[in-house]
């Protein structure tokens, strides 16, 4: 392997979803996550979602041939976490944030950006 | 909801791991991410992993009570990106960190620490 190498690149956003409804409704929060990656460029390989119970989180990944989005949340407290982490050109984790932001209707957002794998290796 | 409520806390480690070897064998990623959610403190839900084919990537995630470990790879460069997001106070992703690097043995490891969900809501 040469020296010049650079490890391939990702981009890795980690985004606070505050004051959102209906947490608890794992149907909806399947929609949102398969609305994200339609509209984002990226294949997905397998949605994973487990409901903790009525009323309570809902914690999940879709895992895509360009790494994955993931989803927990917190209906009680109407706070979800996610990640939205895609590699390759065509992918487009702006579009998959915009996508959740209208499908989960959030009050209030936070993300924060990150370059994976950059530099030599 | 009160105002001074605080969103629930989390510990998300983005890892970069470089100069490591046999990232193409799945059963060797699949025993590592067993050994780090043993070492942990944290109940796997489910472990989903997929391997792209013969000398290339794998990609997965395990699934948890306290949130996630992630793993994509890129054998060719020696390259993985993982990730640690674990809530709750009895998680430790500083353990889970350390089984990952027992069991995949970088040659270099980059990690950047961050909180989840922490603040006013």
């Amino acid at each position: 392997m040469s020296g010049r190498s650079v490890a391939p690149a990702g981009k890795h956003w980690l985004v606070e979803m505050y004051q959102t409804p209906e947490l608890d409704d794992v149907a909806r929060i399947r929609r949102a996550l398969r609305h994200a990656v339609a509209e984002s460029g990226v294949r997905m390989i397998r949605l994973q979602l487990h409901h903790f119970g009525v009323g309570r989180g809902v914690t999940g990944v879709a895992l895509l041939a360009q790494s994955h989005i993931s989803i927990h949340t917190w209906p009680e407290r109407r706070y979800a976490a996610l990640d939205i982490f895609m590699c390759g050109s065509k992918s487009n984790p702006r579009k998959a944030l915009d996508a959740l932001r209208e499908a989960l209707a959030p009050g209030r957002v936070r993300v924060r950006r990150f370059r994976r794998g950059l530099g030599r290796v």
